[in-house]
């Protein structure tokens, strides 16, 4: 008898463990890399095929003022895991080379950090361009995710060789000075250099194999998956190549789209979807320099690099099967705004620091007026003594500087996105009403009307300004060639040695080798 | 006895001719204006409010690839109604004004007439703009339209006052030089100058008072609703006025959406929705002239006037519950296919006449590829000395040449777009690969691997060019104000004279007063 109650009671308590734990919903955070504003069907673009994208879109929320804290990737990516802009933590100006010393500070608190104290089972797959570090210090492994599985950092960081099934060179030749692209599990490089072109499948199988094991257990999860599509040079494997209308960029976004798919096929077989916040977002804009083969802006102006629209505005969708109602929304938010979302959904408490990002729940669960009013463009190599290059609030943009950007293409038909557009300072500011005129064509400055508008954004930005604590700079510390990854350290000779090649794992996140 | 077998036999036949009517489907061409590529909410623009237009989207199928026959009005409309391109009837150079003596000619073949034929009830609402004359010699009466109500040419070619509720100045002063705006009822004038204010409620109250009456009465009927939206200047009546975030031109366009919704409900409640086939596209790309209260090409290069895309290439959305299939299409499709597609779906014959359309059944009923591999592209001031501007043959479109157009707007960001770009012949052509370079940046001409697609480009030039005998121009007639519509004919002073205010008419359609 009293075994039956004791068994009764374990099951009982088991099950109430396993229902607290399932109150609390999962995490995934699909973030694409160098995808533009005009790149998806459901954005406008006429030629790109993403049918997974398309269902996600049709079943959950859009955003059309949706910005990344950053023009240029790290500093963009530090924006979205801490809700701080860049220059807080230090990550500007530029981003990380493989041969970096520095990193995303330690005792910066990432989302990851944050639901770590709340339970939740916590994985990484792709690309982080947060530092690797001596004795991978940097790497996620350190700042809140228990796996970590990807490259760290853009994938023409390192010798590309093959980038389309079964063998097509690469269409550019990346960064021939580095080490092949190291592919880690945590803090471990399994692979040296690594095969793009199965990629995409290891990522997928690591991804879905982990949200099968969390659903199993019962246990919260987030998932934070960054591709390295659709970041140049473009890549795919069999299945992918020749795939769309739209060349090597369309492959490769098809390739991206898929993934996205099984990730939501996983959790549906799973029985987690409907306990899940899902949210896409790309890490800034397009890299136009690569001209067809990179990205597209849409009607937005110039594109990755550049405080104009195209580098900083893109395409964003929030998804949650019953909670978060379809449609679209001209709400102002930003990837700063994950984090206190997620604290929010989630029941977490704020990090203790600075957070410049604000709660997206009314723009997602309400359908009503978001808390964002105003928005701060850092150019990509931002510095102190520039400051802030735009300030947008409400529909209003106000341009302080403007400058041309090598990423948004040397031969951009619009001159103002050229680099040979060099910093130039606006007094009065350039004006645009973004509602209006999304492609910052009609500057309004010297309209009577527009003086009080000027006066407000000018407030703004001298009181953002007198906020602002810049962290010293980790991406100007030395670059070392002693933390650059290798799999065998100290081998000769240096960087070619580098190659180690493991089987695949059929177990994934498994503890170091 | 003998008398109920009369009625039954009565009965019978009624519904045995009910329901081969019946069996024909009703077609309704829904045609905007000046409406670009990047104009709505189904094609990216972030701030577009179309709610019913994303209706007809999500349940038809939305064309990426489809080009309106011209980049300006009369010559696109001529197309649009004849199948034939406007330079075989004679609707070059540019456009009709209202003192022009000449239309389009009466022995060209509307698909109006050709509906005729099989017993199709026909209507016109909305502008015609292509041609009145002399004795509203050409009005929509004349080529098949058993009805017309409407404005013969576009609102800015005669005084506008007041373009927003409850009295707001238009944005431009129109053209002064003309007479007040005219509303006819078939070819009779029963308000002039209209109130834009009331326009759009008095179109669609002729449409949908037209919809039901042959809904009732089982005849099959073709309905082509040519909207004033969204030419500039903007006009919106009270409900619409600031009711969007995109200005004067997101009002007008909410607006035009209403009015589709409500032919959309009316097709709906008449139980004949089912049975209709319906198309929505616009005449040519946007009038970036009038920068914000100008339309949006999105992605594509240059607007309305110019042979780049954002002249031509507009949104398209074909519409029949049940038959076709929603989703995209890539295919290549143009106005010029309409009439050979309504007389495929209608099992009407051909004119006897050079056709340029395809029918577009492959594309809407088979989801496969479409009959249309070539496209022709004639500039806004077409003449037989330069003919064929450009040419598109699959994904590839090489132009011969290039030429800025003051609808593409002075101070375009693009040089390229500006009037003062001139004519300019270019040998070997520029050559653009449009499924991945939409936006006609990157220039293919010089590269080996594409010299026999620019031979091939030629030979369809030269062969189309052959094949090509031009109408005797209808726009270079004499002007002449005589033939200017004034609801008063000999009134002086003119033409402020001509000023007319019927009653609102409850029965539309009626026989002239």
């Amino acid at each position: 008898m009293s075994y039956l109650f004791c068994l009764l009671l374990l099951l009982f308590s088991s099950l109430f463990v396993h229902s607290n734990a399932q109150s609390k919903p999962n995490i995934v955070i699909l973030f694409a890399d160098d995808l533009g504003y005009g790149d998806l069907e459901v954005y406008g673009h006429p030629t790109s095929s993403t049918p997974n994208i398309n269902q996600l879109a049709e079943n959950g929320l859009r955003f059309t003022q949706f910005y990344s804290a950053s023009p240029v990737c790290s500093p963009s990516r530090a924006a979205l895991l801490t809700g701080r802009y860049q220059t807080r933590s230090g990550i500007w100006p530029g981003v990380f080379v493989p041969d970096d010393a520095g990193g995303l500070p330690l005792n910066e608190t990432t989302f990851a950090e944050v639901l770590k104290q709340e339970g939740y089972k916590t994985a990484m797959v792709g690309k982080w361009h947060l530092g690797v570090g001596k004795d991978s210090k940097y790497l996620p492994t350190k700042q809140g995710f228990d796996h970590y599985f990807g490259i760290p950092y853009s994938h023409d960081m390192c010798p590309c060789l093959k980038c389309f099934y079964p063998g097509d060179k690469c269409f550019n030749d990346c960064d021939l000075i580095y080490t092949g692209c190291p592919l880690y599990n945590n803090t471990t490089i399994i692979d040296q250099p690594v095969d793009l072109l199965k990629l995409i499948e290891r990522y997928v199988s690591k991804a879905t194999d982990w949200i099968q094991s969390n659903a199993k257990s019962g246990d919260p999860f987030l998932l934070y998956f960054a591709f390295q599509h659709t970041h140049h040079p473009q890549f795919a494997g069999e299945k992918f190549r020749n795939s769309t209308l739209r060349g090597t960029f369309g492959d490769s976004l098809a390739e991206l789209d898929w993934a996205v798919g099984e990730v939501m096929n996983q959790l549906r077989k799973s029985g987690v979807l409907e306990n899940t916040f899902i949210f896409l977002t790309s890490d800034n804009g397009p890299s136009l320099r690569n001209q067809n083969r990179g990205g597209n802006a849409g009607l937005l102006k110039c594109g990755k690099g550049t405080t104009y629209e195209g580098g900083q505005r893109v395409p964003a969708i929030a998804y949650w099967t019953g909670k978060i109602t379809p449609g679209r929304t001209t709400e102002l938010a930003s990837t700063l705004d994950l984090l206190p979302t997620i604290s929010k959904i989630t029941g977490a408490s704020l990090p203790k620091a600075v957070i410049d990002g604000v709660d997206m729940s009314p723009i997602l669960f309400g359908g009503v007026k978001g808390l964002r009013e105003n928005f701060y463009y850092y150019f990509t190599e931002a510095q102190p003594k520039y400051g802030v290059y735009a300030v947008r609030n409400r529909q209003f943009k106000a341009h302080y500087y403007t400058e041309g950007q090598i990423n948004s293409d040397p031969q951009n038909h619009d001159p103002d996105c050229r680099p040979s557009a060099k910093r130039t300072f606006h007094n009065p500011p350039l004006l645009f009403d973004l509602l209006q005129d999304p492609s910052e064509q009609y500057n309004l400055n010297n309209l009577t009307q527009y003086q009080a508008v000027i006066t407000q954004l000018n407030g703004l930005k001298k009181a953002f300004e007198a906020g602002m604590v810049w962290g010293i700079s980790q991406i100007t510390k030395d670059h070392d060639h002693s933390v650059e990854p290798c799999c065998k350290p100290g081998c000769t000779p240096f960087p070619n040695c580098c190659q180690c090649h493991e089987k695949y794992h059929s177990h994934y996140f498994e503890s170091k080798p």
